[in-house]
């Protein structure tokens, strides 16, 4: 069979984004479409063009007979500030107040738009770093280590608050939970994390800061490596936080007076990712 | 700025793809590629025609002025039969014994590979069916419940075994946890379904069904409507199943003997999605 430099483009552009950093060989593509090499590295030039042009991420091509091409989805700064605003623009909505100063956000992280979003954006900040794994803890944090892990074509492990049977053995560490200041308990299972592994910690909300925290602890066990930490949403603490270096995408209060009310603003990714001039 | 067709296509195909089982206007895109409608809709066929020829979905184009097109993405039989038949290779390993007939799965639910081809399997389950909401159970339902919604386009909720100050009120049921006999609470956060919604039910292991069993009762709870349940992996059930009617990718028995076996094989997804010459 041979394929249509048209019906190729299309096919590309879908098996390269299910398949995001990672080297798919020219040869792959050749015998896919029962092609030359010679019109594949043309139509890779033009996927490349078109997602420079768009901000949408690039796709850097390996020369010689072992070469191939690698799809690196990240935003453009005009997207990211885009994708952020609209973050924003989506907590900033009085009915998600909640007593103590929280915020109901369950509604967002089970979005694939707004999951789409904040995927790429947490893909964006770590685009020139070696990261080998994605960690987040249960339950919350889930969907948005998912959403990371799947733009960067990296697995993601769940840190666990209690000990669960089908995890088999497991290391845990204990923590102080910022915002109750009780001494709580969470745990990984052993054959998830190796040594050496480079991690990026991600959580829904960042309040005292005691769980991620919990997590650099965990991390330590493993004699692994902290990359960064990105939350989607960074609240008030009460009194000192327990991290520093945390990245969010939404800056948000709740402020629990006679109006209930949420404030929701850009987070320090922006300036974190594209410099000071933000 | 007018797009040539190239460059329009691989923009094309990446949006759809982002915008899964979403009206996208002809409007749209010939304003944002500077093109004539009547350019987008030559466009538009070409991108139907190869996921058609890849088994990789189908563009329905809608015609006339408030016309477009919605991608659809799921598997042609061909192709769920390789995904499976992946899935089941990946099961299939000793190592994944733990005591109690369960099966180590936490590294497959964290691994974007998988999760697209589990993603793209349970959204080609339910492509002729209105489903409004993907439901699972923290915590290991969740990347599944996640990535079925993600080819879907449709929101999913996590349903929590304990409360939680940050869901907002909570609707509660009681129920029987099929594998150890113990009367357990689930809940769910009363704003995330709506009486009358479409649900699918979606989690990680099948045993005796009791949590299954406990989310359908959720769903009377809501007032809202059962579509179907799908799991990723069925193990043997000690005495009477709580539910029937689920679809499972994978059949897997830990065998607990003096050799510690995994013996994994296809469920019976094959038979109940394309039907029984399977």
């Amino acid at each position: 069979m041979k394929v249509r430099r048209s019906n190729r483009l299309v096919d590309m552009t879908r098996y390269l984004l299910e398949h995001p950093r990672t080297l798919v060989s020219l040869k792959f593509f050749s015998e896919r479409y029962g092609s030359a090499k010679s019109s594949i590295s043309e139509d890779l030039s033009i996927v490349k063009h078109t997602f420079e042009t768009w901000g949408e991420g690039q796709l850097k091509t390996i020369p010689g007979a072992s070469g191939g091409a690698v799809l690196t989805p990240f935003y453009s700064k005009e997207n990211a500030e885009r994708a952020i605003a609209n973050l924003v623009r989506e907590v900033n909505d009085d009915s998600r107040f909640l007593p103590g100063g929280y915020v109901y956000l369950s509604d967002l992280i089970g979005r694939p738009d707004v999951l789409h979003q904040v995927g790429q954006l947490i893909a964006t900040q770590y685009v020139d770093q070696d990261v080998d794994v994605v960690m987040t803890v249960e339950t919350k944090g889930i969907p948005i280590a998912q959403a990371a892990a799947m733009y960067m074509n990296k697995p993601f492990v769940i840190v666990r608050n209690s000990s669960h049977i089908t995890e088999g053995p497991t290391v845990s560490v204990n923590y102080v939970s910022g915002s109750v200041k009780r001494i709580k308990k969470m745990e990984l299972s052993r054959r998830t994390l190796s040594a050496g592994a480079n991690v990026v910690i991600v959580d829904d909300f960042l309040k005292g800061g005691g769980t991620l925290n919990g997590m650099h602890s965990l991390i330590k066990e493993f004699d692994a490596n902290l990359v960064g930490m990105t939350v989607l949403a960074e609240g008030t603490a009460n009194g000192k936080r327990l991290v520093d270096n945390c990245t969010s995408l939404v800056k948000v209060d709740a402020e629990d007076g006679d109006q209930k009310t949420i404030n929701a603003r850009p987070g320090n990714f922006m300036e974190t990712v594209f410099g000071k001039e933000n």
